[in-house]
């Protein structure tokens, strides 16, 4: 299996994955007369469609740093990354739930939990995947990383996590704060200087 | 990140929801009798499919064409151009609302507003990365470019964004005017003379 | 434009209209005691499903061997490839048209003519790139087609749309005939033989 | 046509059915008050999500394989690649159906026998692809691959195959011991030091 192609085939199922999100937006079946009102009520599923289609375009800048960095893939990487794209597949639903459910008067606390987690899960089959390579299986990995820079690459992936604890333990406060953590990270990301101070820390 | 895969990752997420419009054409939940009578009330739904269709269809020529004109990316680019994939993910969602609500009593401004503006909103994040590569990052221009040529580039750009301005606007009239004017883009932009005189100034 | 870009976006195009064929099978919503008299009433679904699905993938051959005979694309062939995709793309909503109506007491014949006649249409997109590069604009081919072999090529491509006019003319009779006729093409097509006569004849 | 392309489009088709999959877990079309229960009720849905999933990034694997040992395709090979693709895409469907009938009280065997039986017909059309690359048409594959090794090769893919025979008959008995076989194979392949031992008996 060569890298190009697990590669091809994870953007292939990120770019699918990404896109299915919009088919969850609320869409009258019939035409309600008041389509502000409708719309207006719903925000919150506008509002999980944005945080999880940043965060999903996040995963992927992410997933091509990972893959630069190696030369070849085994079959643990292999079934490795399925696993995090299995995470990625399940988003469209646990986004769904939680824009169902954010202003729901029962089940708003377990779905934003569902949010949460499964950005969570997202976070952590990366690191998994990043702690094969860097500590497992360095022999994969292109020339010149330094121990000391394999450490900070996955030091800064699991510090990356944390977010998605305190917002899926939050979830049980109120499902708000779930999603005002999950906006900022993403938002975090999104700013440019944030990531390529990053990338220089990388390279 | 390298061009190449943000180029890919590009087409895979406009050639899915460029397929995904005609989830939401009308079909029959059980076989009525008069299905001549249910699809042609139904017209509005596939004149929206035809004109998002082809919209989207140019937006990913002019996608081409401006990758062709880079060299690299930097995380700016990375980011806007997510902001202009969602804006294309969103597309088959306010296809589907204009489409329902175009021959409604109530309610059809709105939704005209909504898909035009969708187009409107397209089109500003497709001028915002134009932008930042002719003006704040010429550097990661393709070598030749004269600064007249960027001029004339970012100038058409946005030229092209007003007539969905007008559109925009309009849909508080007659959403049909928002229909034809969005219509109109769509053949113009399709008749091949038009494009192929386009690339001669860009070129 | 590149030629290679605009094969891997049709490529994607295809095969997402043709993974999406299959989200139009009948799921009971709830389970519905006689599973098997549920699915056996609606085997229409599962006819028109394997028809299309090869139809596509006899497209997405053709498709191929249309691409490796040209050397480079202008804008008009960029904006007729869009219009034969967007054939493709109306496929999963005609063949769920096609699969729901065929045991209706009314609109059958209808449902059969928009069956077969979005077949005709795709056909007909295809014959009208065929002919802009093989009338038209020939010096888009690759080297060695003589005049003949364009012509053999072309009245190929015409001929194979004939089965699809009387399909559509037939559905006016009875839609199992356009399903018959269709099936038939289908099969033809997926004999290798057949292909690999046709392959030698064309190069 | 180039075994690259053929490449390219299986991973699209298996890309889109894999991340389709997520489109038929159950999503409360109201907030129901008690999500927990209703998630919990409808287990069955995850499980067969988790079982296909994985056993769709099996068959993948399998694919590149395969493909890495053949020069070129002929166009047996590429419509018995088509049959493959169709068994692949109606996964999403036979899944459904499997996650709604689980726990029916009726239909239900028939429901494991669908899926069990899908994933024996995906398998099947790979027997039947690699059989003729294997038997009658050695010409296609990349040298040095001795009669000995082709036959070691073909004999492990029609053993793979068994354990769905199996799980197809046990429908009869339970769908729960369907759905235990053919998580277990999931599991099996999903080891690392399974599929390792595999590519080196096939290397």
């Amino acid at each position: 299996m060569s890298k190009g192609r697990v590669e091809a085939f994870s953007d292939g199922v990120i770019a699918v994955a990404i896109t299915l999100l919009a088919l969850n937006l609320p869409l009258p079946n019939v035409a309600t007369p008041d389509l502000a009102g409708y719309l207006g009520l719903r925000w919150p599923s506008f509002a999980a469609f944005a945080v999880t289609f940043i965060t999903i375009g996040i995963i992927w800048v992410n997933h091509h740093a990972l893959m630069r960095r190696i030369k070849s893939v085994d079959t643990t990487v292999l079934f490795l990354n399925l696993m995090l794209l299995m995470t990625v597949c399940l988003l469209p639903f646990t986004t769904a739930v939680m824009a169902r459910y954010l202003r729901a008067d029962s089940g708003e606390n377990l779905a934003a939990a569902i949010w949460s987690g499964s950005f969570l899960l997202m976070g952590l089959a990366f690191v998994v995947i990043q702690r094969h390579l860097m500590v497992v299986k360095p022999e994969l990995l292109t020339d010149g990383m330094t121990p000391a820079v394999r450490r900070a690459v996955l030091r800064r992936n699991a510090v990356g996590v944390m977010p998605y604890v305190v917002a899926t333990a939050a979830a049980a406060l109120s499902p708000y704060i779930s999603l005002a953590i999950c906006a900022a990270v993403a938002i975090f990301y999104a700013l440019p200087a944030t990531t390529e101070i990053d990338q220089r820390t990388a390279a």
